[in-house]
């Protein structure tokens, strides 16, 4: 099959990869489209050492199942469209984390894409049927491929009670900050984002969100006599968490959304001065984000930039790192 | 009066230091015992750029009442045993925090021998009057000086709901941890101690806490099966962060007590990758504190290394800075 392929440090569009063969209790997935994500980016860059095929935001059809325990549960989603959670768990029975239900969290896991499992920048790809989530009709192909990046913006409000008299603020006018202005905004809570691009400002400005450019001044004037209760630290930058801590009030909540790979030096002592509550934050549940599409909450259109094709992958790699673009997508 | 001052980067004992005038809405107290904190070790380093009499633990006696409210709703307190919350804040009506019932995160509050306003190492000091907390008979004046430091703790059992099933982890076996270890015991939660020094864990093994030199190799090799819900870090060293993120499990919480004054370099991508929760955490509730001395919850007597008078601070201040030793006090 076709795929995009990541090996001795470099990407390669490669025509005859071999087709994945779908273990025991896994499926055999044709993918549709797929999308870029900054996570992808790193990878490239060589983030988690993972070789192989990347992507992990996708929507396909289910073609195989293996197993007749897994058809006999899972049998219904042949044929039908789906989009899956990345993380592939072990469910063994003295599994701490699959045993307690949060099998993204499993140290045995691998990750679609990621971690030691070849991900959707390809014709085919396997995942475990557990994973699955069917499609609802009037979600489309290019709203689909959003679930992912979505349900990690819903594990913000799995971990954190947003009450609707919070004040919020976003760092960062990227995908995944526009993204979590989007999935917050459903809390009813005042949303604010801060950046550095002006285009991507007025995006975030169409959808009823205030905005400020980083160096605008009014903001941090407005701040002293409305304290901002929680951050989302989106920015990817490695100052991201500095400024992030500046903003916070005392007793707030600083979210932690990019795997910034830099180290930082900081200054660990407002945190305890300023009793901030600092929450890492990764996947999320797949099934509010379908049900949110499904109900129009979302306007994800504006949001993706370019859609190549899987034949134009390096070129949409190329795309994908430049300025100013927010989301680039492959039809496969 | 006497007092021990910092001023100009020296500690020094004064006999002849002006009495503290209370005001509107102060007391004034007659200080009976006072204990040495690392904070204050930090304070006479330069920390906090503090210039004064240092010292924030203490029992003492009210002496008099300054203005006719304060009088007429704490004038009960006259002449009685108290202790007192180190924070003294604003209450104006515009105040974001002192409205909302967190007037130790006021951003106009002063602290008692911390910041602007002068501490505990004196035969006299002042306080707001809603600081103050009567000592029940049964507790002792060296009981009580621990009350600031146990009321520490308890913020941590205000913060995070510890389950009786949660498995937690203490880093550090100074003061700090010696604490931590007796309130967090109270939640029903297993406790277990991390610490350098064999004779301060042999305090918390008489206790029933489960301890582990740092080396101890046994200990990282039984945290594999049973992972650790919570880790406080009480270490105070700069590398207490790093080992703390080690150690606890995906999904788990850090509690940040020690304010570490240095900067850290620090890789954030774990908290990310795993979702750990890091609770920045100070100042805490005095009523729980009071309420469980006056249970006979604490052991605090093998806790206190030695007590000199307010004459030799000095040397207690020199003694209060050598290995191994917990907490010195001193009787004024």
């Amino acid at each position: 099959m076709r795929a995009l392929v990541y090996q001795n440090a470099s990407l390669i569009l490669k025509h005859d990869y071999p087709l994945p063969a779908p273990r025991e209790g896994e499926a055999l997935i044709r993918v549709l489209i797929t999308g870029i994500c900054n996570t992808d980016l790193e990878i490239i860059q060589g983030y988690m050492g993972f070789q192989g095929i990347p992507g992990h935001e996708f929507v396909g059809v289910v073609e195989q199942i293996c197993g007749d325990v897994a058809l006999s549960h899972y049998g219904h989603l042949l044929g039908k469209r789906i989009v899956g959670e990345i993380n592939a768990a072990c469910y063994q029975s003295d599994c701490f984390f699959c045993q307690r239900d949060m099998p993204s969290q499993c140290p045995q896991r691998t990750t679609l894409g990621i971690d030691r499992r070849d991900g959707a920048f390809a014709e085919y790809l396997t995942l475990p049927v557990q994973n699955l989530y069917p499609v609802p009709e009037q979600v489309s192909d290019e709203e689909a491929v959003f679930v992912e990046p979505l349900a990690a913006n819903f594990e913000i409000l799995e971990q954190v009670h947003l009450h609707p008299t919070d004040r919020v603020l976003i760092l960062g006018d990227g995908k995944m900050g526009q993204l979590a202005a989007q999935v917050l905004s459903l809390s009813g809570s005042n949303i604010a984002m801060i950046g550095h691009n002006a285009e991507k400002l007025a995006l975030a400005e169409a959808r009823g969100i205030r905005t400020y450019l980083s160096h605008d001044d009014a903001y941090f004037s407005l701040e002293d006599k409305h304290p901002i209760d929680v951050v989302v630290e989106c920015s990817g930058s490695a100052q991201g968490f500095e400024t992030a801590l500046r903003l916070v009030r005392a007793r707030g909540t600083l979210i932690l959304k990019s795997t910034v790979a830099a180290k930082s030096t900081l200054n660990l002592a407002p945190i305890v001065i300023n009793e901030i509550r600092v929450q890492g934050s990764r996947c999320g549940p797949f099934a509010p984000a379908l049900h949110a599409l499904n109900q129009h909450l979302f306007d994800i259109q504006p949001l993706i930039s370019v859609c190549y094709s899987l034949n134009e992958g390096l070129q949409a790699f190329e795309y994908a790192q430049q300025k100013g673009v927010l989301k680039v997508l492959m039809r496969i």
